[in-house]
């Protein structure tokens, strides 16, 4: 199954992409996709009353603005360098474990809303990532069980600022969440949808150009791993977002560094999650 | 007007403690302390309806449990090393500009909670801190209107895993984010209340010791200029608690350091913000 929302900013709807395409507005069906919709069995009730209802339900009008795929969640958290060649092409060390962060929630946004580059930014780069959305509340779970608190699978673009996030006085999240720095979807597809998230082709391009263009099975920690390995630290909450790390070739890795100026084209993708495509926009214009 | 929340974790009902100690129950009023409340002049509106229902509201009982003051927020964004002499005793420079970390909202707790020392960890920490509270929606704030963004103030305990935080592979939000990292409170009072948020004597005892004891007169980033200064990074929600930095006296800086242990007691205050109280215990006692 595919949820994705769709309408204005912050009052979205939630709709499901049926196995023709055709997607359906189903606002009937009384809720969004929130933690408590995941922490209540919500995908299980949500495919059956589509089942039952789909005949009957609008279709998503084709002009509709698409949002995040799923609403703001308690967290978003990331995981750094957790690509090989990336590592190398930033000039850090291959981490021994996995390097968290967390990206403010209010960078959430659509899959082809605007990027706004921040008020005095000038690194703003790209970052394609498989994101992972947690199904149950997860404590110490062991990397055997992890698989059970997925939910699903959605495209993530971990916008980052450069400046901000590596010289301005330490800590990535400074350069991470900024409005906008995380458009999410277009759809979250369901775990059964994805036969092996540590084996999916994802790519990125600026004005047409590939920058970006991996598998995740280049990932150093994996899925279960990364869940498992969360948990020791926090409690991960339904809907909770994990972003796993982006491949090779962000803008920071060039020679010189490429970053992204107004009317500027990023386009992303990865195979069987949809894709999504961002138009640059200078701060003041977005005003 | 001060602002607290009783009853079990999770289920807690809002409560407001009048000026001659009295504390009521205000479930009556319909709603908790959340990101709705704040932005929807919720403090002004509690305020009209306690003058005119206060008489008619139960007290809360005597052995209820006290929650975190205010519902989970969107976010809890931290300031590392905000004091100079507790930058000097972790051997950190001083900070140029405010360094910025999250800790995970599920670390929220009430102010007389047992501290849980995690699974595997051997550097549970302190750290007494003032917290702001946002009142209203901050994007790109002046230094100048920052005040006019605060809700309010409360006591808060930056609970550190030493290990997770610093030893473990980067970022500090590894060694900040675990459950019950974050007792908040026992109440949040409204920014009248408090002259000069600048000016407030902080201490913490372990065991009676006194092992913290400072002003906020010694925070390098003061309290307007670091709303301003985050909301150049991210927006800002009603709700969200900014936790502004400890000062010197946190186990690391010890020689040798100092942890906490199972039965440990650590008491903590804020003039003008209450005192709290934590038991530590193993985590395998606390399942």
């Amino acid at each position: 199954m595919r949820l994705l929302r769709f309408g204005e900013f912050e009052q979205e709807k939630p709709a499901v992409e049926l196995l023709d395409g055709t997607r359906i507005d189903v606002s009937a069906f009384g809720e969004d996709y929130t933690e408590k919709f995941f922490a209540t069995d919500g995908l299980a009730r949500l495919a059956a009353w589509v089942e039952a209802n789909a005949d009957s339900c609008p279709k998503v009008p084709i002009e509709a603005r698409i949002g995040s795929c799923i609403a703001r969640p308690s967290k978003i958290v990331c995981i750094g360098l957790n690509y090989a060649k990336h590592a190398e092409e930033t000039n850090a060390p291959i981490p021994k474990e996995p390097i968290i962060f967390f990206k403010s929630t209010t960078a959430l946004c659509g899959p082809y809303d605007n990027v706004i580059i921040p008020k005095n930014s000038v690194k703003t780069d790209w970052e394609v990532e498989l994101a992972i959305v947690i199904g149950k509340k997860a404590s110490y779970v062991t990397e055997e069980e992890a698989m059970d608190y997925v939910a699903g699978y959605a495209l993530h673009n971990d916008y980052s600022e450069r400046e901000f996030q590596i010289e301005r006085g330490g800590q990535w999240v400074k350069g991470k969440s900024c409005d906008t720095f995380a458009p999410l979807g277009p759809f979250m597809a369901t775990k059964d949808e994805i036969e092996n998230p540590n084996d999916l082709p994802l790519w990125l391009t600026v004005n047409g150009e590939k920058l970006q263009n991996s598998n995740t099975d280049d990932m150093i920690f994996k899925v279960p791993f990364l869940i498992h390995y969360l948990s020791q630290f926090m409690t991960l909450l339904p809907g909770d977002v994990i972003s796993t790390g982006t491949p090779f070739g962000v803008g920071l890795g060039f020679k010189p560094p490429r970053y992204l100026k107004a009317d500027d084209v990023v386009e992303l993708g990865i195979d069987g999650l949809g894709t999504q495509r961002q138009i640059a926009v200078d701060y003041k214009k977005a005003e």
